[in-house]
């Protein structure tokens, strides 16, 4: 679905299209597109809207890493054991890659394909911009650039991530939410799900960041600590973090206190973003 | 308007927020947003709708200059006069400032504020979305990088500028109908009109570009040629870009036919493009 949503290659700007599909098509964990896939099956909604949705999701975050691997910005010439997008292609090409992968995003979700009712489409688009805009994934990515070399404290570490990588998973839990058109209360117990998952993958992604090889991440390990920035580990320790990202899982799967077995798949999940090993 | 659409400055994004206030409040022409609000008059829209619409095409456009600037892509260390926004800040700053802008467009469209009525907010998304994407403004920023040292035919150079500045000049032009709920007959002879202007718009910038001095323009002059980069005025000389540039206002003044005294700031702005010293 990703792939057949991507533009087809051809004219002066095949290389950019070329970008777009490498940066996305290339692997990595889908955790944000599986999200909405299993948030919409819960109420219900059509497979092929969700998977839409799905797909944006996915494209945000490709966008972001394409961004955030560039030199100016992390410097990182490795992203899921593949060379960065400005290492394969070159940095003009990056640039514009995850420019038109945010525009795509858009151009996804505001189709009459993803749900008949344009209300539900005009929600979702409020709440990827929302996500991703000053006041989300960007303004995240802001703090983080704006903070290396500073000893952060922990109240300022959890909002730097709670923007740039919260936003997008609670965005991605809302979505199944939108598209399956639940009430406001449904609404935010799922986005409270999201946002505490959100939380927890990035206190895991610290531990793994500080404990797992280059090999099993398929990035370069220890870099965050390397550029002079603040971490969870620096601040509560490896097994301090490790038991943080628990509470912050445990605290997700409650928000799903009021759904029975057919949430057990986003339990799961929230297990998983926990006891991963990449 | 504009000012008043961008976020706040505090916390550690602040930085990030100055960027966006700097490359979106300094000035320009604000062809783009006059054009909305003209066209939306035309169609008696509401003047906070038209408003804001007018602002998604300056913040896109503003984002489009911030990225092209980069040293990665034109390197363009001046810009309406004054140092370009990575050189002012920084250029991961500049990068995540237009990466915000683009999404803050789209936010700022979607929002109930510009039109009660979902549907019109959903087609200004799909329309800024058709406008600046792969098939739109990156795609033919795309195509202008690719194109560097080489001599296009005058098709590819049309094509490539119809993407880079045309398709966001029709998109301006489009909004004021869509918020107008014009019928879709309408929409595409208001569509024509903003797809030849922004040619008109595009042939008279290389004429300007070729003769005037970088005083007058606020920007490097005759950087296109320096660049390698095939212009209008390189194929047709000067004298012969000048008259496509009044053929093509004219054609765009011809899809007014239908219009009274009413569009006669439209037929206006068609003269100005291609009489304007800057």
């Amino acid at each position: 679905m990703l792939g057949a949503l991507m533009p087809s290659v051809e004219g002066g700007e095949a290389r950019l299209i070329e970008a777009m599909r490498y940066a996305t098509l290339g692997g990595g964990k889908r955790l944000r597109g599986f999200l909405v896939m299993e948030v919409a099956a819960l109420f219900d909604a059509e497979p092929e809207g969700a998977l839409r949705a799905a797909a944006s999701a996915e494209m945000l975050h490709a966008y972001s890493l394409v961004h955030d691997d560039l030199p100016a910005m992390d410097d990182d010439d490795l992203r899921r054991g593949q060379p960065s997008t400005h290492i394969k292609f070159d940095e003009a090409t990056a640039i514009l890659a995850g420019d038109a992968l945010q525009t795509l995003a858009f151009a996804t979700i505001a189709d009459p394909a993803t749900h008949p009712d344009a209300e539900a489409r005009i929600a979702l688009v409020v709440a990827l911009a929302d996500a991703s805009g000053a006041a989300g994934m960007v303004g995240g990515q802001m703090i983080d650039m704006e903070g290396e070399g500073h000893a952060l404290p922990l109240a300022a570490i959890e909002r730097l991530h709670a923007l740039k990588t919260g936003r997008l998973i609670r965005y991605s839990a809302e979505a199944g939410a939108i598209l399956g058109r639940a009430g406001p209360e449904v609404r935010d117990r799922v986005a409270a799900y999201g946002r505490d998952l959100g939380a927890a993958f990035q206190v895991a992604d610290d531990v793994l960041d500080a404990t797992a090889s280059a090999e099993e991440l398929g990035k370069t390990a220890g870099k965050d600590a390397e550029a002079g920035k603040s971490t969870f580990v620096a601040l509560l320790g490896i097994d301090g973090a490790r038991a943080e990202a628990e509470r912050l899982a445990r605290q997700a799967t409650k928000a799903l206190a009021g759904f029975g077995a057919e949430a057990d798949g986003l339990r799961a999940l929230a297990r998983y973003v926990v006891e991963r090993r990449n």
